[in-house]
């Protein structure tokens, strides 16, 4: 049975795993990511890589990292969290352990995962997901392959435009859609609720200490499984947003299936209703026509590692 | 030498052409559209090829219409500005002139006309047109193919969501980009500007005899070509919102090249300048890496002839 | 006891009324309105004036007029509906008919009646009305009196700008309040839902004979009184957007009382719910101190007539 | 000569200063703020006013403050950037110095120094001016007298709605003018388009040490002065939204003058250009009717001495 590594590179963690050709991960690795040093960055992987490897047979690394990576799944060109820019890192990694590696964005290591082994393992065509963690994330499969884009930056989800002039986006632009269907907005969203009417967010703030700007994303989605209003209400914003894109999605790519990812979704209905009805309110004047269903995703956290390795099977 | 013939089924006319394997038109048919009779829009479209094959080698008709195709690309499920529903056009042609038919969307047709012939002829892989008539409409191409969707209704550009709350759609949702960057958007704005400044619009209200509700679109587009400042500014709106669509195709698909494709393309600089400037803007964050370049159609009408005629070849 | 005539010149009638100082109407008189030509509107409200003053101790006339007026409330500047264009009513209905005459805008004129006998008599200083008619119209009083502003053109409250970018407006803008919180925004919310949504909307759908552009403002009301959930959403949407333009008239003026007139005042809760929902959400940091009431109007159509006669007792 | 104190109180220092019946500032004091210490702070300000008034005829004293200050000018409800909540501030000064006291808002205060003998001295009857800190404050003079409203608390102008669903206020809601027209939209402008276009912003991004963060407020002012095209741009922006809601207020209010006031005043037809220029586009319709003058304030830092004095004098 051939084995394969998947490795995915946080901002805070480096995770890597053995994973057999059913997508189950075998063994598990870990370390912290020293996060400004380029240099330590690779070594920790290296590290990770050399641990898992020794002693099976491995066939090849797949490395997954937020951040834009060139066409041919070599180079990192610019990664948000890292300090890499222009960073060879298939080169480096590969001549390091002796093994061939194939680099891949985050976002679409995930689609990956889920379209193999997770909420898309029945859809054998196409399939599109939005990872919702501190940012949006995203990642197309189409014809049962990665859409990669002319310039390896396909599925950028995270910056299609929502509201014109709206919340000033870490890019740059007014109104991008990870300014209303992140973490980061969830957060805002609660914190900016909370300030607004205290006497309805008593759970919520009883978590923060009783400071609004003390509110995290896990209190968020504590409060709300508990009960809390605000809380609720600030997850059917999300929702609301995320419902609108999902609609976008299908009407551009009609695809088999819709996928929602990443830490938020732990909430369970708390998010999915609310989208689930934005995204039928949208597309309402296709009623008479299918739609893709919209479903959250199943691998949790293992998606990274799995989708990696997964893909370095493929090389 | 292989002919095909390419049938354009619009809401006032129904034009076709026989077309060789260069995208050549070699002959041409055309008769008017009897848009609210089915049976008779059926027969139109059998009169026009059966005068065109007449005498010819024909292989396969393509017929183009605006609509919701099936994914087997047999049935009309819906047709806007026709009287079609659920109409099985493939089958009912094919019967009548003996021999095989394949109908698809008119967005999809064009853009395959230019990914073959015309401004995308170089690209060999991803093209992404929108084609802006009265309404908005799309066509994607990836992987040197037409994207069809997991239920035929792949590229529905005009309807992803542009303004929240915004103008209504015809639709039934407020906001669509076809609202936005149509032909109607834009007779509706310079429409507005003349009503709201009639001293600055005389030389468009002396086209359209003084009446701001008698200003048409080629009056729109002979007035800027001419200095009028007010449709001139019609033209600058509606750029501005498609080039904000225009990238976010570049961030979902990141593909080779971006059409712009429809009547108003006439306008040459005064709709593309604006286009071109504000799509640049709104991937100013990407500026350090490649992006799609922006062009106006090509093929102009024939589009939809030439495309059909070719998708037909494939069959 | 003192006598006032107040008439109340709409663009499909010309009401008058003789009104005694408690506001109540002792006789009324009532003719079409030949909108399209100026000087047989004039000679309707000479018309009706005579009518109501032959054989009364009448001291002076009050006319209420959509369009903008003068500052000395003399001469109609321009009307919306009618032919007037910098028409000097006052004078020549004063010469007609031998008595003192006032000209006011016809929001200002239900405002002041409401201020005075109906849904504002306990406010002795402040109150803001939005009339909601086919467009919206606007009174502000403030220190007991109408404010009229520097140029006589005060609380054109269907114009404040409420979603940039949004639906055109027919006076030039994009997203102008009226827009979105008016009689007509009302008709297309729904038609919209209806051709959306048809399945839902059966029993609206049912009063227009299957044809969504049928649907008109009574309509809805009467089927959004019965139970059609389409129906009650297309108020609940005039309700969320008027709700905020009530807020920012807290925010701005802090009034005494806020007052919604005009006949979508009919549907009741239908409509205050949401607008007072609405509201309420947008003062909610706000929410330790007071902040006006916000109450339909309780005069009905009779509002113009009683608040031109009532201006009139002030001359 | 009767003699008035006027006091400042922002939230890093507490100015004063002797003024006279012609608004001349003829005797100034200052200290700096113990902003989150409610006694230290009503100390400062009486020892501010002790100093000043000792060896003069002072007839009163004004005291200007950010907040909501109750019906009656003598509690201070809430403070943004101090520690008062239901500070009963009058009756304590006044029992400390001996002398009538009167608390008004500071945006008021501004407001009342530009109509007494600033930008709106020319005015008998009625201004509106915005002043623009890091957030936006406003002042409304009708009738020749300033608006309290009902409650106290009119010309809340930093909290009209703006962009639906847009950037989040600090109030909790989102879309306040106060995040598209102040100060900190401003700095949040010129930030993000550093960020987004460097090699654009080189001039700013040199005072700023080379850090998009560390741009601020005045370097936006030094670097659009000195032909910087990305902190002109910022300047624009500020100024399209702050025309929209002077527009706004016309449309309300009509008032004789419209003013702007704060330090972003400083950059001159930098800033008002735009402003003009978006104020007259959305009065477009109304061309034909004068409509206010915008201007720029004219008294700077000290229109809250000098009103909150000129407040005093009318005790």
């Amino acid at each position: 049975m051939a084995l394969t590594i998947g490795v995915d590179v946080g901002g805070t963690k480096v995770a890597g795993g053995v994973v057999d050709d059913t997508g189950r991960i075998l063994v598990r690795a870990r370390r912290d990511t020293p996060a400004d040093d380029v240099a330590k960055t690779r070594d920790v992987i290296i590290e990770v890589v050399t641990e898992l490897a020794t002693g099976r047979l491995v066939q090849a690394v797949g490395i997954g990292a937020a951040g834009w990576i060139d066409a041919t799944r070599s180079t990192v060109l610019f990664a948000p969290n890292l300090a890499w820019r222009d960073e060879p890192l298939r080169a480096y990694v590969s001549r390091a352990v002796g093994l061939p590696v194939i680099v891949e964005n985050d976002g679409n290591v995930a689609a990956w995962a889920e379209f193999r082994y997770g909420a898309g393992r029945d859809a054998e065509d196409s399939m599109v997901m939005f990872t919702i963690g501190t940012g949006v994330g995203g990642g197309i499969v189409l014809g049962g392959a990665l859409l990669r884009g002319a310039n390896g930056i396909a599925a950028e989800l995270g910056h299609m435009l929502t509201v014109p002039d709206g919340h000033q986006c870490g890019c740059g632009r007014l109104g991008c859609i990870e300014q209303y269907a992140s973490g980061s907005a969830l957060v805002r969203f609660a914190r900016a609720a909370a300030r607004q009417e205290p006497h309805r967010a008593t759970a919520l703030l009883e978590l923060a200490g009783g400071e609004a700007e003390a509110i995290t994303g896990p209190m968020v989605t504590a409060a709300a499984q508990g009960g809390d209003p605000v809380s609720a209400e600030a997850f059917a914003q999300v929702g609301r947003w995320l419902g609108t894109s999902l609609a976008d999605m299908a009407q551009i790519l009609d695809p088999q299936v819709l996928v929602v990812g990443g830490g938020v979704v732990e909430a369970g209905e708390l998010l999915m209703g609310p989208t689930r009805r934005s995204y039928q309110a949208a597309l309402a004047q296709r009623c008479r026509l299918p739609v893709a269903e919209v479903r959250p995703a199943e691998l949790g956290n293992a998606a990274g590692v799995i989708g990696a390795a997964d893909l370095a099977r493929r090389l």
